[in-house]
């Protein structure tokens, strides 16, 4: 399973005919993630073909309405069609009872496993981890709690090479210690090599996902050298005071944020109903910080360096 | 403004990529009325070209999510293109505590009038009117309390021909009583006769909403003789006994019902996202009534003899 992030709705507040609310689908390590999940998400999954019965995660980053009237709908279907899995979900607080109430209501008591984790957006903090990847909170400057997520594949194993497991020294209880790049003393007094022996893996990457927020230079030191970085940018430079009144950010700051955190690679969303598309944004972003896309619903794009 | 529905969803509770959830939109007298809003009605309208800033009211039928997840993305999204307008909202008990906690959470308290009357789903009563037309609940047969609604134009007083205001006799204080149909015997003793004077408008139209039901005659009584009747019918006879199992109809019995209320046309909707479109349906009921058709999302149909 690739590390890659599928946008689902890139909107602001007000999704258009082009712009779905905020959602992404990542898959990262065998998990499958959903960040976040405005009004139609489920549909926008069917329609971008995102196996959502396979969701493992789903982290919402704060509450307004944009980025969660989409759950109640999604974790509906998935109840009828007879989902048995459990389910993390990690949330602002207050969301678990909002959802029950609106299940209950109707008599749709979920009858699947859902884990949740209640989060204040005050704190940076480990909310998830496995043996291959964690994913971490960066809390974000908005109106209201807020968090964005880091999401991080662990340092991975060097691989070994099919040559190597025909050495006539070979053990099976060498392999686990040389993938780890440990070198081995033989019985016989032999050295082997783990640099000789094995391959390097790929580099472990990151995502990390912003939004909403105003700029905020103390999200860097949470999102230093990440691989990709998705960074709300509602407006261009024309609405900057807008920007600021609404606590928001413009794709320039978007971009100054890329620039000082050296990420690889900056993703702009959450554009605002009142711009066709980012084209203007993905421009002004470029000054600052070259390496810029801005995306569009249905896009899907690699997290690797 | 003429007597017209829109489709917004047919689907029944899973949406598919050709049927959203349940909604139509639906104009009468000059006043514009959306019943149910299922998640992703908001885009719908948009997709069809319908101004939801124009709503006047809101019927929600019962709180099974696929009838109302999508009312309060819709009341944001009001909020944020700045209504004024006062709405009313016809609902299940129960729906306003839902909606206005979603709001609050995310500090988004609106700011326009609503009006909310709360129902029980037990009672056939008139829950609107005003000088043209008329809403009256259908206590129909579910899991949870459902109403369906009819939407009556009230009867239309007579048309003034043109050459009649000629006539030497004519009086301005006249003109009402003869469009009542009232004949007027003048000062001199002169008749002046309504049939002759004025011409008849066209006869008040009435639309019944019956979604969702298990197959119930104690509703025939209110929708005896409307001009069209919308039916859910989730499914074929097929799955009749599946009908039965989740208190929901086969397109047969929609035609049944349709055939014993004497209506005019009859369209069926709600359908299962296990039949990839309703001509299925629709060959089954015209073979109890013949004027049957089923819908799809954006269809318009007039109301009207």
């Amino acid at each position: 399973m690739k590390f890659e992030v599928t946008i689902l709705g890139s909107s602001a507040a007000l999704p258009t005919l082009q712009r779905n609310s905020t959602a992404q689908f990542v898959t990262c390590c065998n998990r499958s993630i959903l960040i976040d999940c405005g009004e139609g998400t489920q549909m926008q999954m069917r329609k971008f073909g995102v196996r959502f019965q396979r969701l493992d995660i789903i982290l919402i980053s704060h509450l307004h309405g944009d980025h969660f009237f989409g759950l109640v709908g999604l974790l509906s279907t998935m109840r009828l069609l007879g989902r048995d899995a459990k389910l993390t979900i990690i949330c602002p607080k207050g969301l678990p009872e909002i959802i029950v109430q609106q299940l209950e209501v109707g008599h749709a008591q979920l009858d699947f496993d859902i884990r949740f984790i209640e989060l204040t957006g005050k704190e940076h903090e480990v909310v998830y981890e496995d043996k291959s990847m964690l994913i971490e909170t960066v809390p974000l400057k908005h109106k209201i709690p807020t968090n964005g997520f880091v999401i991080r594949e662990k340092p991975k194993e060097r691989k070994m090479r099919k040559e190597s497991l025909e050495h006539p020294l070979m053990k099976v209880e060498y392999i686990h210690r040389l993938k780890k790049g440990e070198d081995i003393v033989t019985e016989s007094g032999d050295v082997l090599k783990s640099l000789e022996l094995t391959d390097a893996s790929k580099p472990a990457c990151s995502y990390a996902y912003c939004s909403d927020t105003a700029y905020a230079e103390k999200i860097i030191p949470f999102i230093k050298d990440v691989t990709v970085l998705y960074h709300e940018a509602t407006f261009t430079e024309q609405h900057r005071e807008l920007a600021k009144a609404t606590m928001h950010s413009t794709a320039k700051q978007a971009a100054e944020i890329a620039r000082q955190a050296n990420v690889s690679r900056l993703y702009l969303g959450h554009l605002s109903a009142r711009y066709a598309d980012g084209k203007q944004h993905e421009e002004e972003a470029k000054e600052v910080f070259s390496n810029t896309i801005y995306v569009e619903d249905g896009m899907s794009f690699l997290v690797e360096n």
